[in-house]
């Protein structure tokens, strides 16, 4: 695979679509081949899975359930979507994936165990770089104030609950020295952007 | 578990479907409290799973996103379905189970050793007692010209994956001799009824 996977995490609201979106653009604007793509979804075949997870009651669910539901549609979209673009040699950039899983999952259950060997059987690819956006949680809640899904999803979820998702994700950033890059996410959007291309550049040809 | 967990298995058009509800017909008409279900599906979010497997064209999932889709419909079915069926005394008559699994996709892929670890992780409950009806498949493809689904199926698949699909169930049934009985399912209707009856005496109390 001669192309470039770049992934972004963190907790709702933290900035991960508005900033996968402005590196995308510069990359586009730089005269890159730029895939952007975003999980759960990104192929037909795993959007119709994301359906599944996002609509329905909120136990609609088992823990073990839902992580077989979003390692399939890890698949596929890797098959469909990512390993093809990285075949061609462009630039992938992806709004959540496996770390979500290993945070979210590994709290829900605890199943950190469990996705990690569905991710060694299924998946292996890893990303050669991931940013997290650091935000504290009760500043996601207050930019998410001006939005709906965020703040439906932090009321339905709980502050408590995304302080503990934040403390996974820099938890996982210490485990995965080589490849994970926590960006502090408080600042204005302009000035992260410009932070996370001078980052990215680390691990562009 | 207090139940007893009972399933069919077998090729295409082998009669598991008849069978599995004549069984139930018998229990019930001597009392018992029978659960008949079938896979993949037999809750409601495994039925959703279901309608991803069986709709939409045939190269529609990758034999890792099927198996990973199956695996998530079962942990449903047997959550909500089957274990609390099991919990209250009843008897569990499932039309497939994991042993559909193992061959489909040990032949598709080939996946068996991956679903051998998926069940273990995610699944874990064996059947009392399983049934592999036994059938030739061109006598099964003859049956099937009477219906329309099953028909479909042979066409899409040919007669050659039937034959090896048949050889797996065989192997199987040697696989797991305490378990799995074979049973020749070329007879009338009534006759392999009652061999069946007589066969499950053996795991009801
Ligand atoms: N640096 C920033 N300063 C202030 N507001 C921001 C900043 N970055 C993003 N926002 C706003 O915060 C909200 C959440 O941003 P965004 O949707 O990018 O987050 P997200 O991490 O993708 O959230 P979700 O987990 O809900 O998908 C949006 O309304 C967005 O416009
Ligand atoms: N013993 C039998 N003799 C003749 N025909 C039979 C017998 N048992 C079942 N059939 C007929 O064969 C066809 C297939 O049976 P059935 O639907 O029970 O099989 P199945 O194994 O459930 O098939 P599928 O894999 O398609 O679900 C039906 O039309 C059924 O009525
Ligand atoms: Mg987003
Ligand atoms: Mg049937």
């Amino acid at each position: 695979m001669s192309g470039v996977f770049i992934t972004f995490e963190g907790i709702d609201g933290s900035g991960k679509s508005t900033q996968a979106r402005r590196l995308a653009d510069t990359l586009r604007a730089r005269g890159r081949d730029v895939v952007l793509t975003r999980e759960p979804g990104g192929a037909p075949g795993a959007e119709d899975i994301r359906a599944l997870l996002v609509e329905g009651a909120p136990g609609r669910w088992s823990a073990q359930a839902e992580l077989l539901l979003f390692t399939a549609a890890r698949r596929d979209h890797l098959e469909r979507t990512i390993a093809p673009a990285l075949a061609r040699g462009a630039v992938v950039i992806c709004d959540r994936f496996a770390d979500s899983t290993r945070v979210y999952q590994g709290l829900r259950g605890p199943l950190r165990g469990a996705a990690d060997r569905l991710h060694a059987e299924f998946i292996g690819v890893e990303p050669a770089r991931t940013f997290v956006l650091d935000l504290d949680p009760a500043d996601a809640a207050a930019r998410g104030l001006a939005r709906g899904a965020a703040q439906d999803r932090f009321e339905a979820m709980g502050l408590a609950f995304q302080t503990r998702l934040a403390a996974g994700f820099r938890a996982l950033a210490a485990e995965f020295p080589d490849r994970v890059r926590l960006v502090p996410a408080d600042g204005p959007e302009d000035a992260v952007a410009a932070r996370i291309d001078a980052l990215a550049a680390e691990v562009l040809p």
